[in-house]
């Protein structure tokens, strides 16, 4: 379905999922490519965990942790050295990211690090002795490590039957999306909680949710999983290679809850039918991920379908991405 | 999770997305290589439309409708020719097709084709002044065109709200896959029907479900996707490449419905628990593909989540594979 823009869901969809269609971690390169990704490599580890421009190899000011290998001959790699000799691995590794994250900061090199996250996220397939790797959220995307969202779709019906869909405007003020419409609960998924506890937290700050309720009705339906390549109006470096999952969940309430603004993020909820929201995505006045996000619910609720949506096979495979970057420890 | 045999969720999954994933259509290969696929290229149109084995080019009784090019400086093909000269290409391709695969019945050099499967599949992205192409069902594996199939879970609740799955046993007599546990409606579409009309014969066909009931409460869920590579107990030629798409229903019912078995295909129903379920799964019971789809009904209903399932990430994307062929005209 095309709206008066012209716009697909298919669109939506590749908006999202914008990095190029190709195997990354197998793509292969000259000696005279200046644009081919550097591998971020752990110890002992030869599966990438994320990819680096060399533009940021380049300017970021490694330390004697990090070895940089720029032979043309086997893919280029930057790999986190374990001075501990595998006596604290994820220590040290942890202190290497921060050390050199926190010397880039200060010397203000590259612009997104200076946004106001101050939490790290997990280094997904990490894991040396049950600990975990974690790098600033801020500096995620420099490195290209895979980010984790979770977002939580609340809806309702109508006497009739109806699906509505509780739809959040984001804050004027803020520095990314500001003023676009978003899911309803969502946020970035912290090194040390899982999603369902993320959803937990960010449906009190968000939407006033009472956690219990929450607890209670909150169904976890999957993953949308995509490679975006970093663009403007996201905040940071231009280029970055994004790896993303979003963990997904529907809450399905009655008339009687109202999601209300907490925190300074929300301008205001909206109680939308699928008609409206379907009007509003083509419009493009969804955050890209949220499209996203928000097309997998049509697609699991029936509202998107073989018979009504010729770029149906499309979408719900691209939805689902196998991502370039080591997930499982 | 792991059973007592040692499989895994994500064991199944990929016992059914069998094939290497390697990016098919690009694959490179030398003049040497003698295991490099044929491309099926349809008439004006320069994407793959399936995949066939060197085996099955060299003993396909071709005619003069078909030009096959060997050289290895770009894709190894075999294109179906127009002698309409686009007046009716549609119907050039189709008789085309009927005319070899009748000629290869006839002289019996594939096992597959005596198969008792009268109908016709549809070459999916293939479109002429709006007429479909298509080619009997029981030869889609050796011209590696993408199939389709409908599979409907149906289930209930208890007072207690616990999921019970309606699951089906095969007949021991079929060829394939005789005696193992389905999901409670499956077919493949046939050419001139969608999805959904496949569903709704195949409810009363082979579960006795009434129509008016399906058609009022079913529900488009998503696609599961993948690509086989054909096996031993398929009931056909070994090592060829089967792109599938099964569209994926779910129907919710009461206490009241029961299917019962119609045809010969099916010979009981049991109404089992999540618990059940998860057991016949890891002892590899049900049919390959069906285990996938049980898998995605798992995912989509909160039964497998990131908290409970170590690969749930690999398992969602890979339930999603983007196929090698044409899907969309």
């Amino acid at each position: 379905m095309s709206s008066p823009s012209g716009k697909t869901y298919l669109d939506l969809v590749k908006a999202c999922d914008s990095y190029p269609h190709i195997d990354i971690s197998q793509r292969p390169y000259s000696r005279d490519d200046q644009t081919a990704l550097y591998q971020l490599l752990l110890p002992g580890d030869s599966r990438p965990h994320g990819f680096l421009l060399p533009s940021t190899i380049q300017k970021m000011p490694w330390t004697s942790n990090f070895a940089i290998t720029h032979d043309p001959s086997g893919p280029r790699s930057v790999r986190v050295l374990d001075p501990s000799n595998g006596a604290d691995t994820a220590n040290s590794i942890n202190a290497a990211f921060k050390e050199v994250i926190q010397s880039a900061s200060d010397s203000r090199v590259f612009g997104n690090l200076i946004r106001p996250h101050p939490e790290d996220y997990k280094v997904l397939g990490a894991n040396y002795d049950g600990k975990r790797v974690q790098l600033l959220r801020a500096a995620a995307g420099l490195f290209g490590i895979c980010c984790r969202g979770a977002h939580m779709t609340v809806y309702t019906r109508t006497t009739a039957g109806e699906i509505k869909i509780w739809v959040p405007r984001r804050s004027r003020h803020l520095n990314t999306w500001p003023g676009k419409l978003d899911t309803t609960v969502a946020g970035g998924v912290r090194a040390e909680e899982s999603p369902f506890e993320c959803i937990i937290h960010e449906a009190d700050e968000e939407a006033s949710l009472p956690e219990e309720l929450v607890r209670k009705h909150v169904q976890s339906v999957g993953v949308v999983t995509y490679v975006a390549e970093s663009a403007a109006g996201s905040g940071g470096e231009l280029g970055l290679v994004v790896p993303d999952i979003l963990y997904v969940y529907d809450l399905e309430v009655g008339p009687d809850i109202t999601p209300k603004p907490q925190d300074d993020e929300v301008e205001a909820f909206y109680l939308m039918s699928v008609e409206e929201v379907k009007e509003a995505l083509l419009r493009e006045e969804f955050k890209t991920n949220c499209a996203s996000v928000m097309i997998d619910f049509f697609v699991r609720h029936g509202i998107l379908r073989d018979d009504n949506e010729p770029d149906f096979l499309e979408i719900v495979t691209r939805l689902h991405r196998t991502l370039p970057v080591a997930v499982r420890s």
